[in-house]
Formats: C-alpha cells, sequence, structure tokens
C-alpha cells in the first residue's frame, strides 16, 4: 500500500524544468495568476511558507535591535529623484498613480518598488548626534517592480518582502550590518529551507542602484542557473549626501551616516520549490512545513475498519500533537487512498503514515518519506512514536540539507580559459568559478557571449591578492568568481 | 524622586482632545506625517502595538480555521464595476495606477480599497461543490482610500488592516462566521486593549457598499463622539451573483454561496491613545506594551552609586525577563531623572521602577503606575519583585478596563424625545440610546440637524419587538439603538 501513484499530467521536472516548475506551483497550490499582469495570489499553502520565513527572520531581526516600522506605499516621484543613480536604476519600473479622490493628482506618485529615499528623508529628521545611532529599521511590506517577464514567486510585479534599513556612524559599524543581515538570511536557507548558498560580493555591474558594494545569497538552481535570494547592500554615503542625513559625532564635528539596506523576498519560496521538489510534486523541509505528518487511515472499504483505523489515527495525532509535531490526519473517505497519497505527494508534507488493520495489529505505523521513497516500508512502533517521529523530521531536514550541499559542489566547476568556460556555460547544468579581472566591461563582453554573469565573489575569497591572469580577457586578476546565468 | 514633571508644552487633554492626539501620536513617537498627503509613517512604538495585535488576532483566526493568503494590490478598474452598490461606495475613494513599466496601461488599475471582488472572483475558481464549503480566507495587507481629510491613525489615505473573506453554504453558517469574527474582535479591545465596547447591527444607512448587513465594535471616546473600531459584514449573495459563485449542493442542486467579509485596522491604535492617554501622555496597558516596566536607576550624581544602582537594577530585570515580563533598564545617565520620567511616562510605560541608594539598603523597589499617579510611594521588595510585578501588571490591566467600563456607562445617556436628544447630542459628551424607526430618511434628517448617526443596535436588543414610537419621526419603532456623533 506504500505505492507512489504517478502523477497524472505533471511534467517531469528532468523534461522541461520550467513547465514543471508552474505545474507545481498551480497544482500543489502555492499560487496562482491574477487579472493583472504579473500580479500573483498567494495561496494558503505557499503563504504558510512565508509565514514561517516571517516568523524565524523577525525573531533574529528583534534579537539584533531591528525595530519594526511601516512607511507609506506611495512616493512622490521629486523624491526618488534626489539619487541620481537609485533614479536610474528603478524608473523602467515604476507603476505611476496619477489620480486620487476622483481628482488628477498635482505630482503623481512612484509604487514604492523599495524604500531608500522615503526612510533616508525621515532618517535627516531623526538622526542628529552620534547618540541617536546606530539606528536599524525594518519593515514588511509588498513592494512592486514592473517586470516584463514574469514568472511566480521568481519575478513578479507585486512581490511581499522586508527591507531593512540603517544607519550608523562610520563605515565599519555600517559593514559589520550589511555582513550580519547576510548571514541571518545564509542560516535561514540552510537550517529551514535545508538550502547550501554562496554568499559573497556582487560585481560592480551587479551591484543595486545607489550602493557602494552589494553582498548576495545565491542558490545553484538544478538547472545550473543562480537564483539571487537576498541581498545586502552598504550604500556609504550616497542617500546621506542626497538626503542631507548629517550627525555631531562625539567631537562635535558634522558627519554623513553610513547606510544599509537588505532584504529577503517571497521569490524565496521559488527557490525551495525548485531545490527541493521531483517528479511527484512539491517536497516541503519538515521545519517550513505547515504539516510535518500526514496520517492517512487505511479502511480497506469496510466501515468498520474505517473507526478503528481512525480511532487509533487520532489517537497517534493526539500525541504527536503534544510534542509539538505539526499532523493532520485525513479523514476524507471519499477520496482513494491512491488520490489521497498524490495530493499529499504533491504537496510536499515530509512524513506520510499509513494505518490500516495490519499496523493496528502490529502496533506499528507504516511510513514514506516524501525525500526518499527508497526508504520505504520502514515502521515506527506506537509505543515510541513521538521520539522516532522527532528524530525521523530531523533526518529528513539534515538529509535535505546534505543533498543540497552535494548538488551546489557537483554543480559547480572550475576554468581556466574563456573556451573551457563556454563550454561548460553551455553545456553543463553549473556554476563556474574562475579567476578574474573585475571590469565591467569583460563582464558585460562575458553576458552578451554566454548570458552569464558574475554571481559573487565569495566571502573567503575576497582577500586575496593572487596576481594572476583573467580567464576571459587575459588582464590582472585577482580573485576568484562564481559566474552562471541567472534567473 | 516620584514626582511626575509636567510635560513641557504638550495640550491637555481636556482643553483641546484633537490637539491633545496630534501631539501625543507626534511625541510618543507612534506615528509622523509623511509627504505623501494622508499617509502617515508607523514608528516602532506605534508598530509594537500593531505587531501585539496582530499575533493575537492571527492565533484566533487559525484556533478558527482560517488561512492566510496574499491577493495583488492592483484591482482592474472593469473587476471593481461587476458589484454595483460596492462601486459606487467606493470609487470616489480610489487612487489608480495609469502608467506602469513606463508605459500608459491599457486598462487603469486601482489600488484596492478592501478586496471583496478580487477574493469572490477567485472564490468561483476554487468552489465547486459543498464540499468545498466553507472556504475561509485572510489577508494582513495595505489599503487605500483617498480621505479628504486625515487623521493618524483614526483616518488615513492608506492603512494597514486584516480583511477575513468566507464563503459558506448557507445563511445561517454565514451569520454564524460573521458574529465570531465580531466576537474575536470585542474580545481583543476588552482583553488585550482594555477597552470596554458597544458590539451591534448598523443601521441601512451605515451598512457596507455591497453588503446585506454590516455588524460594527463602537468604542465611545472621551469627547463622547464614537470610533467605528472594527466590522463585520454579511454579503448575502450579493458578490456570488455578480461573480458567479456557485456550488453544487448534496442534492445536486446549484446554489450561490454566502459571504461575509470582516476587518480590524490600525485605526485601532487611535482608539486606544484616546481612551486611556492623559495630560501626561500615552498609557498603554501592560498586554499589549512593548515594555511593561521600565527600571530608572538612580545615580544622585555619583558615579559610584551610579554603578550600584545599575547593577541591582539589571539584576531585578534578569528576574522579570526570565518569568516572560517585558522590562527595560533605561542607564542613559546623561539625560536627568526628570526628563527620563517624562519621556517614559509619555510613551506610556504601565510601570516604573526608580532603584537608587535607600531602594537599596531597604532592598525594596519605589514604583510608579502610570495609569494612577495617586498609587505613588508603593514599594516592592526585591525578594518578592516577579510575583509582585505581575499581579502590579495584571491589576493595571484589569483596573484600565473597569475605567472604561465605567466611561462607556457615564458616557451613555437616554432620551425619551428628541429634545432631549438633541441636548444631550450637543452639549454632553455622551452616546444616546433611543427608541427608533430605522427608516434611512429619519436617520438622514437626524444627522443633517445633530451630526449623529445611529452607531449600533446592541446585539442584546435586536430581537426586541417593542412596538413603541420613534423618539424622532414618531413612527413605529421595535428596538433600540445607540446614536452618536462619529470620528
Amino acid at each position: 500500500m506504500s505505492k507512489t501513484f504517478e502523477k497524472k499530467g505533471l511534467t517531469k521536472k528532468s523534461d522541461n524544468i520550467s513547465e514543471w516548475y508552474h505545474d507545481v506551483v498551480l497544482r500543489a497550490e502555492l499560487a496562482e495568476y491574477s487579472d493583472v499582469k504579473g500580479c500573483m495570489i498567494i495561496r494558503p499553502n505557499g503563504y504558510a511558507i512565508w509565514e514561517k520565513a516571517q516568523a524565524v527572520l523577525d525573531s533574529w531581526f528583534k534579537q539584533g535591535g531591528i525595530q519594526n516600522v511601516y512607511f507609506p506605499i506611495f512616493i512622490p516621484m521629486s523624491m526618488f529623484e534626489k539619487e541620481k543613480e537609485h533614479v536610474e536604476g528603478f524608473s523602467p519600473e515604476l507603476a505611476v498613480v496619477t489620480h486620487a479622490g476622483g481628482e488628477e493628482l498635482a505630482e503623481p506618485l512612484a509604487v514604492r518598488p523599495t524604500s531608500e529615499t522615503v526612510i533616508t528623508q525621515k532618517f535627516a529628521d531623526w538622526i542628529q548626534s552620534h547618540r541617536d545611532l546606530p539606528m536599524k529599521l525594518n519593515q514588511w511590506c509588498n513592494v512592486v517592480r514592473w517586470e516584463k517577464r514574469t514568472y511566480p514567486f521568481m519575478r513578479t510585479s507585486e512581490f511581499l518582502w522586508q527591507e531593512g534599513h540603517t544607519a550608523h556612524a562610520d563605515r565599519v559599524d555600517a559593514a559589520k550590518m550589511v555582513l550580519e543581515a547576510l548571514e541571518w538570511y545564509r542560516k535561514f536557507y540552510e537550517e529551514y529551507f535545508a538550502i547550501s548558498t554562496y554568499v559573497g560580493l556582487k560585481s560592480r555591474g551587479e551591484t543595486f542602484a545607489g550602493a557602494d558594494e552589494t553582498y548576495s545569497i545565491e542558490l545553484v538552481m538544478p538547472d545550473g542557473k543562480a537564483l539571487q535570494a537576498a541581498t545586502s547592500h552598504y550604500l556609504g554615503e550616497h542617500f546621506a549626501k542626497a538626503f542631507n542625513v548629517q550627525f555631531l559625532d562625539s567631537e562635535g564635528n558634522k558627519q554623513n551616516v553610513h547606510q544599509t539596506s537588505w532584504g529577503f523576498s517571497t521569490r524565496a519560496i521559488g527557490g525551495l520549490v525548485l531545490t527541493h521538489g521531483d517528479d511527484s510534486g512539491l517536497v516541503v523541509p519538515p521545519e517550513v512545513s505547515r504539516i510535518q505528518v500526514v496520517i492517512l487511515p487505511v479502511n480497506n472499504k469496510e466501515p468498520e475498519t474505517e473507526q478503528k483505523a481512525l480511532a487509533v489515527s487520532k489517537e497517534i495525532a493526539g500525541k504527536l500533537n503534544l510534542a509539538g509535531i505539526r499532523v493532520f490526519v485525513d479523514s476524507d473517505f471519499k477520496s482513494s487512498l491512491g488520490q489521497k497519497i498524490n495530493k499529499w505527494e504533491l504537496q510536499g508534507v515530509p512524513v506520510r503514515f499509513e494505518i490500516g488493520t495490519k499496523e493496528r495489529q502490529k502496533e506499528k505505523v507504516h511510513y514514506v518519506r516524501r525525500d526518499n521513497f527508497e526508504s520505504n516500508n520502514e515502521e515506527i512502533s506506537f509505543g515510541n512514536v513521538v521520539e522516532s517521529t522527532k528524530k525521523l523530521l530531523e533526518q529528513i531536514q539534515a538529509d535535505l540539507l546534505a543533498k543540497s550541499k552535494l548538488a551546489k559542489e557537483t554543480q559547480t566547476a572550475e576554468a581556466e580559459n574563456y573556451d573551457d568556460f563556454k563550454e561548460i556555460i553551455t553545456n553543463k547544468r553549473s556554476f563556474v568559478r574562475v579567476l578574474w579581472c573585475e571590469s565591467v566591461e569583460c563582464e558585460a563582453k562575458i553576458k552578451a557571449e554566454t548570458k552569464a554573469t558574475a554571481r559573487v565573489c565569495e566571502l573567503k575569497d575576497l582577500n586575496e591578492a593572487i596576481g594572476g591572469k583573467c580567464f576571459a580577457c587575459g588582464e590582472k586578476a585577482d580573485r576568484h568568481w562564481l559566474f552562471a546565468q541567472s534567473y
């Protein structure tokens, strides 16, 4: 009875990962398209994952002294234009309100694509002295960036995120904040989403519009493409100068503040789906799964058996629930066992228990791990169900991470020269690690020829000074960088 | 040292409640105006109260089987126009996006003022059979209603809220949901905000655009005006008909779903400020206060005393913290004790501890209750600090509610005739309870003449059938209603 049923109509992941992704997102009821171009409806299964991420990250932010706030969704166009690079970077993507309350507005309002401008403007009011620093704010909100091509979760015209904005007395303190945020993101991906990441500095060409430096978390997707999964920016004094945010230091001198901003969005859910999902649908790591164990009472089409199986299932669910395990008993006897198995596998619930006459007699639960069907036909005795289930969930979480680590390593190649690089980018599903010159022109040429860009210089490689030659242009190159095509 | 310092420049609540409210909101750092007309910045002190409300209500929603989702902020104008009363009610307040991504849009997009339309449209896809019902969704989000006159928290062009949207097989099940949501709101106001409320049905003239019936929570403000503090609507089949949401009942017949929607917004924070605040600033009930106890070590201007007082303060804070009490030690010795007292009183922290040499020697904390300065010069012994503080916080919470109940009762008068009614509405800060005919014309006349409207027919009065005469027009009247001017 542990047979895994074929998901009718679900594209195979290995056949066409893009179609498979759409199928899974829709059929596992994570999200759905709306009538507005590029805007997505996040359904309960998808939103539950987002709530988990919010809860974990928000608690870390609070421990780190970050305070939550809420700034308006509308930004006057004039304010937006104060930081030159920033407005150049974002204006092609803005949605603009021109009418409100039945009248044309004197000044059009941008729907926020990000809030550096409005928050920095308030920093100017709130920060006078070094004693007001650091000031560390965050907001959980929606933002809008009008995209030409959209893709559920990965690239949508409206998305949900958190944006942290902080002001510091000097570069050193700001840099610490940039890395702290980055570490929260890395840790979240690893410990909750069970995804091993690359963490590092972005190239000049990929730096946030208005920032001195951008750091990011990059995920290696199964097709070898990179997903930029969170970013943390050192804004330097750019916005402080544009908005005149100065403070008196302890010696009475006026100084510009040094700012940071950092964000994590619903895009992360797309990364989760692509990383762990398989031909049967979604695979959700236990730590972030709304339901960790689904129990299917098996009735053998007899009402009496049905009641007995249901009673035992509920008893076991009660024990698990008391121990803090999120469990659900599927008592829908109008659907067949096969339909139910299909449904829960599609939704990616980590563990399925099946309890029928045989299990009741043996006083053992028959279980199936969603992440590893090979592990089928395993059993857990009723008496030990809480401890064994806890261990099982921990094991699944650890195994998913190990698998992700292995995939990341397997999908990272080294290239000595441009020909090798092109061969790998074109034919292998892989990141490529190369010694690179870091010039904007060189990156543009590589991108034009291979669609690949520099993803990051890993933190561990940042202080290299190799003094070698660039794999692509032959100029001087000091550090190793990871290149890939990207989502 | 327990002297309460005068708040320089803070308007007295009794002198001018509107000015006092603005002063407190700004100076207690709850919120601030933005550059966009009627849009507000919610600062950490304000947002922390909102987060408390979210956490409590969301846990109740989840226990009630409500699932969180997220729908797009943009609604195509054509969809908005499908429910006639609804669009008539909301179109004067819409903000409209006409351009996005550098181009004029083929169809303008409304920024959501509420989401009945887009959610009902999806109900049509998701609901086929009676087995899909009830469907109970909620979202926490921002909405925009372009207001002519705005007032922080109370009436802003953009605000934060939750909107619950449910579909049911019949009127009875929907009606149960309407009352369940209403009860969550009542309980929240009473148990967390320590505010006694009126709960009941709205008049026809005050019913939500597109609903059959609207129920609401009404607060009696200190100036006798009503604050509509949360609403719950029975939408009947209006939206189901407009969007064709039908299901097959158990006998195979097509039926329209019966819908509800219900919302609670950041406006609640305005009600909290007005209800409990006083001439020294904000008063926040312990249940929702970010900091419940602030400890001020008193240094007598000697560095040695300072260190000793600080050490004892931290020790006590550690104990309270372990017991789950939210405590903060204000170790800012650069500000005077008076400045610090002013600051924390302004921010409404429920309890202040002062610990100096005398307290260390007596091993007793000197404390001051924010809600009742008369209770000054009380002491708690160090050895018993956790238990005593817990009791103290509970007592404050209970006392604030009792005070609110008394105020509500004192500020509710009865009127037999229209002259009495006008006298009360004009000269007394009060709600008026009257026997009323419930006609739209009668209410319009009363409003034109007195600015008062029917607030609610309390749940307990709903099934009256008194057969008396309307206080205003003399026509037949069956039920008692509460009237007041409103925010």
